[in-house]
């Protein structure tokens, strides 16, 4: 393996000084790059490109092209993982995900089980490909759903804006969202131990929709679970510590119980205030956060402004990886992202300087 | 007027003590209810129900005829007012509201102008007659949409996942967006007030959208906004204070500012712990919440043992109004409705008899 040439976003996820705020974005690679557009359209489907591990190294690496990121995401997707266990994913054209088998009664969560990592194969060779062609030139991010937003998908089929048929089966019959739950946390365990085996050098835990929960919700069907992935996995590798992130879309609730889940870092969605958080959390892990992604909607000076506020609200202090407070969505402004990537490096050094 | 027989809402709002925690829950007039639907029916449509002073009396009145709730709320849509400013309102079938006018650029933000109250007389009728109707028996509470979630439709056009031009319009034009929620603020105020004088007791006001926004921009184009209609509220009429509750869904992270705003009452949505949201705002202000209406999608025993959490987080402590986090939904079970309803009444109760 190649030395890493750029770790900023390693020290500032340990909390050490760096000279800069590391950046990277959420879905940054993604349908807002006209190059993305059309690697996918060479792939014929979103579900084709997924599955080439050479169009995803392709896809993960366009932004690094574009703007001086701090780290790489492994290109893949979440519902992998319920794909691998024989639930039949597909994506339909300008709408979301599909799961053509949902798991909604008794006999379904029984005949649930862990997937044989030759399924998710096309996943690690993505891992390993993409870490051989950054040849060290910034760390590579591996990735898993949570066990609870897999099992909203898996129980409802789809996205959802209130996911009805996962809260019926909350309410009415824990035992079985249990039972699933059980399942996707030694799955994602196993996923993300087998990309840190593969090569990367963070591991990040999407909790897209933990937040559609209530508080007590939250403890007993997410976070116990995104704790029991966290307890088991390898947290060195190549002499190095990889750390974990914790993201909670809708969690500005209960950061400091994520802050004790056993994570490196807390991801905070847009609507968290970062000193809020920072007081409320102290220093024992990282913050990764938290720009509008809908400021990329906005021209490149009014993002960079926005941008501007979001550090100026995470100060000088060690420990922050500037992010967005959620992916970014297609209709971003390629030159607004370009805008915020600069200003993250200039102005944070400027904090710095004037500490 | 009849004296009033039922004040537990009042007095709870108030922060005095209780026999037991009053409960109202959020569009519990609504289309969960089959008498709701056949009103519904023969009024021909939302908008012509909406429209109609008797009809919004016999379905507000409705609920209160199945369970023994300790409110009346108005029945009406926060879309009433940008209808008023002819920005031309109507409801398709299985979809959600629509403005055939939205609100976008320079020149209809210029247009924009205060509602006469004469374009709102149908809603200060049904005001009236419900309250006439109600004989005493409960208070009635009026209502009005944020001056931020009325901008969020006015500006869209229809509800969305993200509001993508409203964004838009927040970060590179927010002059405009201000100049908006200028009219919405002064508009909504005169609404909340005239509802006042036609007889409300009480008036809440929906935050529905105030949850997209960032922390700063929460507290700018939402907050600032609410804080205005709440200093020019009449607070007292028939001598009685008239308390006023805000409402933000997604506002978990905001409680502190919003017990500040010159509310008597925060609404909580289901994500938020009552404890935790005690324990951040004291007895400054009265809480109302916060049941995941999920809950009502289980079997009653279920939603029953759910209330009981919920009344068990929030403890026997004066200044809990009952509630759902956020309105019910068109499948919940009428008969899971009667379980929480009849589980406040009687568990609220033993808490305090227990203390």
């Amino acid at each position: 393996m190649s030395p890493l040439e750029n770790d900023t976003l390693l020290r500032a996820l340990a909390r050490e000084p760096t000279e800069y705020t590391p950046v990277w974005l959420m879905r940054q690679a993604g349908r807002y790059l006209p190059e993305y557009r059309r690697t996918r359209a060479r792939a014929g489907s979103f579900t084709a490109l997924m599955r080439s591990p050479e169009l995803c190294v392709e896809v993960a690496l366009q932004p690094l092209e574009r703007y001086p990121l701090d780290a790489a995401i492994v290109f893949s997707d979440i519902l992998a993982v319920p794909d691998a266990m024989g639930l039949g994913l597909s994506f339909a054209e300008g709408e979301g995900p599909r799961l053509a088998h949902p798991v909604r009664d008794e006999q379904a969560v029984a005949r649930l089980s862990l997937p044989d990592l030759s399924a998710l194969e096309y996943v690690l060779q993505a891992v390993r490909k993409t870490r051989r062609a950054l040849a060290g030139r910034v760390p590579l991010i591996g990735f898993a759903g949570s066990p609870y937003t897999l099992a909203c998908y898996m129980v409802e089929g789809a996205a959802s804006d209130e996911f009805p048929t996962v809260k019926r089966m909350l309410y009415s019959r824990p035992d079985l969202l249990h039972r699933i739950l059980e399942v996707n946390a030694a799955a994602v365990a196993d996923l993300l131990n087998a990309q840190i085996e593969a090569g990367a050098q963070v591991v990040m835990l999407f909790d897209t929709w933990g937040g559609n929960l209530s508080a007590h919700g939250y403890e007993t069907f997410s976070l116990a679970y995104s704790r029991k992935v966290f307890a088991s996995l390898v947290r060195e590798a190549e002499g190095r510590r990889v750390p974990v992130i914790l993201f909670t879309r809708g969690g500005g609730s209960w950061l400091e119980a994520m802050a004790e889940s056993g994570c490196d870092a807390v991801g905070l969605d847009w609507t968290v205030d970062p000193r809020d958080a920072r007081r409320r959390i102290g220093a024992r892990v990282a913050l990764q956060g938290n720009l509008d992604p809908a400021a990329l909607l906005a021209p490149p000076e009014c993002a960079r402004s926005e941008a501007r506020r979001v550090l100026e609200a995470f100060g000088p202090a060690a420990g922050h990886v500037f992010n967005l407070g959620h992916g970014i969505g297609p209709k971003a402004d390629p030159d607004s992202v370009a805008a915020v990537v600069d200003e993250v490096r200039t102005y944070s050094r400027k904090i710095r300087a004037a500490r």
